[in-house]
């Protein structure tokens, strides 16, 4: 069996690349854990070469040896799925039967030789952990790209407007149910876009901004496409065959064991961390989120203040350069507060010593979401929610933030603050959420793609030149030197992948999610939004996959059933969308202005009793929908029928016949009168043990009962009983 | 095998005992019925004994012929649990190791019989269907009550304070895992009342009505309540065996089919009904959700006005009588409009054809909630949000119901509203509290329990004197006249069961929830109320045993995974809880006045936002209580990771030894020089078809991997290089 993969055969058959680097290592020490590596994977049956890699590194090839050994680890692996029911069927007995009735994807493929270098020895796997205790110079351990594939992949993309399901199963089939749950979701989510892009181009002309039209009309939509997506979700992993793999969970090597308890009923020693303990240890969860909101609050809140009193209060020379300062400020200082509370948030999560890797990230995504939230809506919020309704309150404060523009000002007049008619500017809230949902989407997406692109191609033809002089100049060998040229490019190329990232799958669902939270809660400040949104998701599906494809290393194919907890923060999201728009179209109906003129003027009851209707109708709404769709027959769900269907038919066949559904045989005897019956029986009845057998033996067959009981009929019948009397 | 069962030996072995009344259908007709009748359940193996029953009918005692054939009919249903998910470990293939493995208990052996007497023919059953198309004349179908055990079953419960789960296990072992679960659910219930008994009574002593504390602490709890049931469901679910049987689900025999479609896969004749048709039909609850909103509402308003105005307004004589009107209307009205509802509620919900029989008593559960919640709970509403904030406003116009006292009346004076300074009574909402959590209570005991237990009694006794009096007479001939002296005893039992109503367990799951929600709206207005209902609980628990024993058919033990759709009717009364508690707080804290002294001066504002904040702190708690109770351990849990774990263990243990973990052999050849090995690769390179055999022949083994690697570092290594150089 040889799975025809061009990756293989344009990668000299190499399954992984293992890069060991070795430059903060002694020799000596380097030279045995290098051994040790080796050995560790020539135990679990795979071949190796090794070649030097750049910068004091070991890249070690390695390719599953025999084919015996790669069959046995997929049937195990299969038939684990079907023990924990990811698998309708049995796998067939036989091996090698059951590879040829189910032929192997390239990431099954990969999934399984990565497995078995990573997983722990008592499993049967060669133990290796990227970065970690024994294996700490072990860099990364990667697949190779195949290069024929992405390209064709890249050009078909970027001429289709719509991506295929189909489209999706190749992606699958090479990089896995995780990635492919990415591109599935963000395709979906574009293709729902289509209908809020035209309904709010249309109510952009028609009902201007703040409509509550729109309002209602998104809200349905959210729900709509957050319900959807969770049937999609399950569909897709039916038809994947990874529906139910969420139960099939990893532990972590990093999971500390507070005692070993002997399970009374399996007798296993199971290694056990107290779930009360790590409860409490969560419950840090809330000083740290308190923290984060008060450290990106301050600065938020600080660099606003600041932009307020240089866009509206200050007036001296320079102030057109002067307003940039908040942004410059907040682009520089936001990102490292994010980077220092990740950092924390991450210490946290390892300090809440999740058991299983899963539950780890899980964990993890939460604490992100939660800065995210913080980062990416609190802006608007507080124009929203303070600038707005108590502007002029506030403005006359401001002055603290004299010092910004001190140095500029010609004169006191300039720093303070109007005495009187102050206005807020009710446009400021319509141009911060354009910000968002245009520009700053435009300069992420070339943060994101472009630059690093470019970056890299500098820095190669940099590091090109570099070479180049140190050859001629006979310094440090290059590590090309010694390749013998018809392995030469293909090395080169691999040095290459082996300086690339890793690619994360989760910050790009992030950015979606985040993306997807603006829309819910803001698009009624400027109906337009998910015009923008739709054009920005058909680049971003393209630049994700050529990002993954010359970017990133290719990545290892991990199964998921889900895009996981992200379907929280959209649920969620959904949520809080119900509140906020219900607050801002009351707040600001009228183009900006509240139900009687000013912002200002807002009747706390009424605002209240807006925002209770609102969400009571989401969440009835919410029920209807889930409701509905799991009324509504799909595809997943009809193949996950029939598979069922078939696997008790055939379980049914194999194990028993069909019960003979005839009578029992008719009596020998030609007549029987009743009375010779129950004296029969009466007597059978003196012989026996028990009364019971007495009581069965009146009535000696069914044809007999049924001649008694018309006896019985014709004597108790109402009606023409009494006739005959 | 004989399954150790009392009640089988003291019932003359009997299984089933069937009624077959034939006192509206032609003899002729009647005696081919009952032939059709005992030909169909001899046809599944069953032995038939006739005898006469009451009222024109017949009595049909069955009991399995064959012992193999009932062996195989329930290896075979424990296959299909094994299929379902519901048993983790396949059964033994041999039917008699699986049943000596796993004995049998009363509730499978029942379950069984009853299964092969209704399951359709296709499936091997004999199809009897009670009162529905060619079986109309059979009227019940039910396994004998085995005295001794509910002899002892009713004096251990009536001496006990509190249930154990062995005394569950019994339940189940008798009467199946759906009565058991609603005895669960009551004794879990009335455990989890002792806190907020003690602290209502302390709340009530201490802090007066309308606490705050209390309705904090009462909401609490009542969340903590429904979630661990959620957890204690799930556990009684392993313990019993029963986790996951709701998805085995059988088809409704009156489901009635749009169009039969051929399975794309299976190939199968599938019966459809469009599920957006259905969809549609359900919309009809809307409209009736509003009449029955509307004719409910009519009537407990219209009696509210009456009594009002015959308590507050009226003054003339007989007013101690006439303020009984309104209770006597009430009395009257509601349970009648309750049942034409009831009425068409069920015909809806036979419109709307549901495919199962566990959807559609979901589906018709609802339906009954929805009445239920008005009924109970609507005059209580009615005096807190109507009555008490706008009574002054209203009084006023309840003149319209001077009718109802004219009569009586001495002059019109009598008949009017004071002209100024009517003051609503703020003790009315308390008072009708304290009869709906304790008067109501205990009518609703008497009318259920005691009631019944007389009228039978009476009934039984007219009954014998009747027939005393005919048989003097020499009228119609008794039924017992026949009777052979050793059966008569029984057959005299039999005919009292055969008269006996069938037990239906959701009424009584009902009356627990709606008691549950009373405690969750209102106690905060009494805080005496788990007190009355901890008491009331008592005697439930013990009066539904009584009930079950000695004035029910013995019921067919089903299984249920689950109390079914009441825990979301919980769910959903602990959510109005937040709501409803926190506004009664509001409005009346300080004795029964509000924050400004009077009731009626409410602050709109204030109300929504107290409103907002406990709906949402509910919520953070709910997910909260949720969080906590899905990570500890149980001993549900525990069981059935250990059952998985032994079923992989086994399985992996039957199918593959473990995998070599030996290195490679070592090389035959001492000494290896790196340059011969390359110089043979490259040589072998030259010989082979591709250029990947070339690449993997350069090292012939993880010894030379190794070896080459340590000179690479050597080679490549930063520092030391440097120094050497």
């Amino acid at each position: 069996m040889s799975p025809a993969t061009n990756a293989l055969h344009a990668n000299f058959d190499v399954d992984y690349v293992i890069t060991y680097r070795f430059h903060d290592t002694p020799k000596a020490e380097a030279a045995t854990g290098f051994q040790n590596l080796v050995q560790a994977l020539a135990r679990v049956g795979l071949a190796i070469e090794v070649r030097n890699g750049e910068n004091c590194s070991l890249l070690v090839f390695v390719k599953v040896a025999s084919d015996e050994r790669l069959n046995n680890a997929i049937y195990r692996s299969r038939v684990k799925d079907w023990l924990y029911g990811v698998r309708a069927a049995q796998p067939d007995r036989e091996t090698q039967n059951s590879l040829t009735s189910q032929p192997l994807t390239e990431a099954e493929r990969y999934r399984t030789v990565h497995h078995m270098i990573t997983s722990p020895r008592e499993e049967g796997g060669a133990g290796i952990t990227v970065k970690h205790g024994q294996w700490k110079n072990v860099e990364s351990i990667f697949p190779l790209h195949d290069h024929a594939f992405n390209n064709e992949w890249m050009k078909k993309w970027a001429t289709m407007t719509f991506i295929k399901v189909e489209d999706l199963d190749d992606i699958r089939n090479r990089f896995g149910e995780k990635i492919a749950y990415y591109f599935a979701f963000t395709q979906s989510y574009f293709a729902f876009l289509l209908f809020p892009a035209a309904f709010g181009f249309s109510s952009w002309v028609l009902l201007g901004h703040f409509s509550g039209v729109y309002a209602v009309v998104n809200g349905l939509w959210a729900v709509t496409f957050v319900e959807y997506w969770k049937r999609q979700e399950v569909d897709l992993g039916v038809r994947w065959g990874v529906k139910g793999v969420g139960a099939i969970q990893e532990k972590r090597r990093e999971f500390q064991h507070e005692k070993e308890v002997k399970d009374p009923v399996t007798g296993e020693t199971v290694q056990v961390f107290p779930a009360t303990k790590r409860l409490g240890r969560q419950l840090l969860q809330l000083p740290f989120a308190i923290l984060a909101s008060l450290a990106l609050g301050t600065i938020i809140a600080t660099c606003f203040g600041i932009e307020i009193f240089l866009s509206e209060v200050y007036n001296g020379p320079f102030k057109s350069y002067l307003v940039f300062l908040p942004t410059v400020l907040l682009t520089g200082l936001v990102p490292t507060i994010t980077t220092i509370l990740t950092g924390i948030a991450t210490r946290l999560n390892n300090f809440e010593n999740w058991e299983t890797t899963e539950a780890y990230d899980s964990a993890m995504t939460q604490k992100i979401f939660i800065l995210n939230f913080i980062t990416s809506y609190l802006p608007i919020f507080l124009t929203a929610f303070v600038y707005l309704p108590f502007g002029s309150l506030i403005v006359p404060y401001l002055d603290i933030f004299q010092l910004t523009a001190r140095p500029f000002a010609e004169n006191e007049k300039q720093l303070t603050t109007p005495q009187a008619g102050f206005v807020v500017n009710p446009s400021r809230l319509r141009k911060q959420v354009i910000y968002f949902t245009v520009t700053a989407q435009i300069v992420n997406f070339v943060m994101e793609t472009a630059l690093p692109y470019v970056q890299r191609r500098v820095f190669r033809k940099y590091k090109e030149i570099k070479t180049g002089r140190a050859a001629k100049k006979g310094a440090t060998p290059n590590v090309a030197a010694n390749d013998i040229p018809e392995e030469a490019e293909f090395l080169a190329r691999v040095r290459n992948e082996a300086e690339l990232p890793v690619y994360d799958v989760s910050s790009d669902l992030r950015e979606m999610v985040v993306q997807f939270g603006y829309l819910s809660l803001f698009s009624v400040v400027w109906p337009l939004t998910p015009i923008s949104f739709l054009v920005n998701d058909w680049f971003e599906l393209r630049s994700d996959a050529f990002k993954i494809c010359l970017e990133m290393q290719r990545p290892t194919p991990y199964r998921a059933d889900s895009i996981g907890p992200w379907l929280d923060s959209l649920g969620f999201l959904t949520w809080m969308g119900s509140i906020i728009s219900a607050a801002l179209v009351y707040m600001f109906s009228n183009d900006g202005l509240g139900p009687d003129g000013t912002p200002a003027d807002i009747k706390g009851w009424a605002l209240l009793l807006t925002i209770f209707f609102s969400e009571h109708i989401y969440l009835a709404v919410r029920l209807g929908v889930r409701l509905a769709i799991s009324k509504i027959d799909s595809p997943g769900m009809q193949k996950e029928r029939a598979e069922r269907f078939m696997v008790r038919k055939r379980y049914f066949e194999e194990s028993f016949g069909e019960d003979a559904m005839e009578l029992p045989p008719p009596m020998d005897r030609e007549k029987i009168t009743r009375a010779t019956l129950e004296e029969e029986a009466r007597q059978s009845s003196l012989k026996s043990t028990g009364p019971s057998d007495g009581f069965w033996l009146r009535q000696r067959s069914w044809e007999e009962s049924a001649k008694i009981g018309a006896g019985l009929i014709e004597k108790m019948a109402p009606t023409e009983t009494k006739k005959q009397q």
